[in-house]
């Protein structure tokens, strides 16, 4: 199978777990019947973002995997014969938590999971509080479509992880995400935050010569605990070809399903033309294990 | 030293070694004297981009290092007191040849030298047929202004180079390149490319929160073996900041030397937002050096 119709969905949250899981499986059936065979939620798609600040009460929203929340996504895969990548707050057993992508396939069985590799702590986004990091490495997971390359948001920003997704096979790189503005930037640092997040994606498109697809929830989420003016989630989910071009992307403030088609022999013809997988120093790269290559 | 004022050089090259030399230094004096302490030449600048045919005359422009070109450019850099960045033909014994950036300091030494890591070889830049890949490793040099990471162009689309300088403590990452279209290509082809090009170098910024500088040299060469149509070099040479957003950009079509003030304490900045150094997965890379993951 060469041809891949991707779809996103960009998804504004809600507090009610049941409202925003309506709308998901919604608009997955939605995706479906227009055609589409992939389908890319946003991380956490099921609540607020309540990485917002650090409280236990947040853990009673993990669930284990699979669980309540991956049976109801199952079924939606198996009934609407599509692919759909997901993000789960994953219970793994009591006091040990993951943030983690679980496919599943067509026949609604679950392809494989990928536990967030890299996780952030910033103010606003405390989630290596919740979160321990994950313990599978960069694994694609085989569907009936293709090979996928699911990392989770924070893990964008890491060429590594990229490269050995790709090393490893990976047809699509797929990130789900949860990224915003803080409402009080000015609009130049907010512009930087949006160009770097595109850019550093668009090169990993380019780097390994792979389409990648990048879903980000959207909308102001307020903070809980009011230290701070809470999150403006800039939604602009996107779809780039294996030259990290965009050719789709979903609006800075509303939800909304996009999709587009991917062609799998795409990678090969332009990892021909541009040929980096041939010309890699591996004889070199050997410190990339390092922390820093300090001089002593 | 926290302020560097950079420069770079984007040349038209000639049939002439003395005509190519010449402007390079006139230009190195024009921007010494309007503050720059730190001037980036293009790759391979005093010549015609040779690798558009393979042909054993060409070897006669390589030169030792230090050489001919190397005290030229020794004697520009301490008359004018500046860092200088360039690339040489290295030969570094009989039949034995590099593409060698060598960096000089304020007095007129060589702070250091890069062998171009990663060679490439497509129809107009046959490479490999010239230079053995360098042997030196991802190594800053180290100047009176900082370490700066010099690679050479094709090591631009490698994001495992750009990690590597910034682990062994780089401040500037610094690719002098010789890149243009097919001028038989689409218009839409041309902005794919310049727009993959752009992009790469930009996220090696992001990834490693460094500032980046990239010369490439302008104007039309033909292939002197007329098994092509030459190549239109594309210029828009240009600096980046510590997010990868382009502060400064040379024209398309026109030599030209620009300047940008480069500020060393805005990385610690950046990393300090953006602390992706902290979350590196350095237990998850070791498959970064093989060639391929293959499953069996």
């Amino acid at each position: 199978m060469n041809k891949v119709n991707a779809a996103l969905i960009q998804q504004r949250m809600h507090a009610d777990y049941e409202t925003n899981l309506r709308y998901s499986l919604e608009e997955i059936q939605t995706a479906a019947n227009s055609g589409a065979d992939l389908i890319v939620l946003c991380e956490l798609h099921s609540h607020l973002y309540f990485c917002q600040e650090e409280s236990t009460q947040y853990f009673s929203y993990a669930q284990s995997v699979p669980g309540p929340l991956t049976e109801r996504l199952a079924a939606a895969a198996k009934s609407n014969n599509v692919i759909i990548v997901s993000t789960v707050f994953e219970k793994r057993t009591e006091g040990l938590y993951h943030n983690t992508a679980v496919v599943f396939d067509k026949d609604g069985s679950i392809a494989g999971i990928y536990r967030k590799m890299h996780i952030p702590d910033d103010p606003g986004y405390y989630e290596k509080y919740y979160f321990t990091s994950g313990d599978l490495g960069f694994n694609p997971i085989e569907t009936s479509i293709g090979k996928l390359g699911v990392m989770v948001c924070w893990d964008q920003w890491f060429p590594e992880g990229a490269r050995l997704m790709a090393l490893a096979g990976a047809q699509i790189l797929i990130y789900p995400s949860a990224i915003g503005w803080d409402p009080r930037d000015s609009s130049e640092e907010k512009n930087r935050q949006l160009h770097a997040w595109q850019t550093i994606q668009q090169s990993h498109a380019i780097a390994n010569n792979l389409p990648l697809i990048c879903t980000n929830r959207v909308g102001h989420e307020q903070d809980p605990s009011n230290q701070s003016a809470g999150i403006n989630f800039w939604g602009q989910s996107f779809i780039t070809d294996t030259m990290g071009k965009i050719v789709s992307q979903a609006s800075s403030d509303e939800p909304e399903t996009i999709q587009a088609a991917i062609d799998l022999t795409e990678s090969e013809q332009t990892r021909q033309l541009w040929p980096y997988l041939r010309d890699r120093r591996i004889d070199a790269y050997g410190n990339i294990t390092k922390r820093f290559i300090d001089e002593t």
